[in-house]
């Protein structure tokens, strides 16, 4: 019996988990979930760590405890800090506030959010100046928690690609990976994303 | 060689990690991390999860998938709604808002904190109503993440421990272990707890 996952479209954990399922093979119905219903939903937290003890093989987390330390610090580094710093200023004012209160998006905010972005494109092509992915030479769980959230990003025309090759050559690697392609695909309300969205050698 | 744990006394985070430590029999010294430095400090997540997998035994995130699921959706309950809806309204408004940026409480925010906090003591009277501790019938992490807010809450004299006495029960289970000693007789600053505050039969 496939499993169901609930999801909003640009919700970044939700990209992450699709990724992390199509990734392990797993075979899943997607239910978009109606946020103003308010109902519980089991965290990203709970789920990705259950699908990679459930599911093992291949592995997302890292394979020592040094390297699952290294895999978990980046993940909690983009749920948390990105999103705090960069997404919610940017996706939250530019969509939910709409959508949630009737409100219009606070320019000061979304500025924050487009500069802080900066910093953390700087710090994802310092990790890959010495590795091929986020956290080591293997695809884990930070590439993809990051590029659900630069994604969604990406899909409101947010993300200065051409501000380090280096950002952008690893994104292309993750972009290009037929995980990836439903999420490219999936089209949110009336908003239409930039033309290079769906393309892996933007 | 001992461990060392770099924390802040009020952070429910730094709390609960002590108390895994403690209840694992880690060896650890702990250094008080000057916030205002902005160091770049591994992340709780990553932490109780590498220390779980690294000293195993007894184990607080659950034995099987489904009881580790229901762990770790509670530890994040905690650390991300509670946080959100309580703890971040109480705790900065009062202690952080004056240390990092020399402003006074906002009282209409921290009335939301506590408001917002009986509905989450209602939650843990529910959970606690079929269980002995909160994901199930052994001590786990979301015992240690939730002692961990309302122990910094409750040093300042914000849990209405009358509220319910199911509460009131679970959390004198939880202050009586000798893991959570040390943090009772933490103090911070000019600040003084309660009376009842290392009590526990409050």
């Amino acid at each position: 019996m496939p499993r169901i996952l609930y999801h909003t479209p640009l919700s970044p954990s939700c990209r992450a988990l699709r990724i992390l399922l199509r990734e392990k093979n797993v075979e899943f119905t997607l239910i978009a979930e109606n946020t103003w219903e308010r109902r519980v939903i089991v965290s990203r937290y709970a789920i990705s760590e259950y699908v990679e003890e459930t599911y093992s093989t291949p592995p997302f987390m890292g394979k020592t405890p040094e390297e699952r330390l290294e895999v978990r610090r980046l993940v909690d580094w983009f749920d948390r800090k990105f999103h705090a710093e960069v997404t919610h200023n940017i996706l939250v004012e530019k969509i939910f506030k709409r959508l949630d209160w009737g409100e219009g998006p606070d320019s000061q905010v979304m500025k924050a959010g487009r500069q802080n972005l900066l910093y953390h494109l700087d710090y994802i092509a310092f990790l890959t100046e010495t590795r091929s992915f986020l956290a080591g030479d293997a695809l884990s769980f930070a590439d993809m928690i990051a590029a659900g959230h630069l994604s969604a990003l990406d899909y409101l025309g947010d993300v200065p690609w051409d501000y380090n090759p280096r950002v952008k050559e690893w994104y292309a690697l993750i972009k290009s990976r037929p995980s990836f392609r439903t999420i490219l695909t999936d089209r949110f309300g009336g908003y239409r994303p930039p033309e290079y969205y769906e393309n892996p050698d933007f």
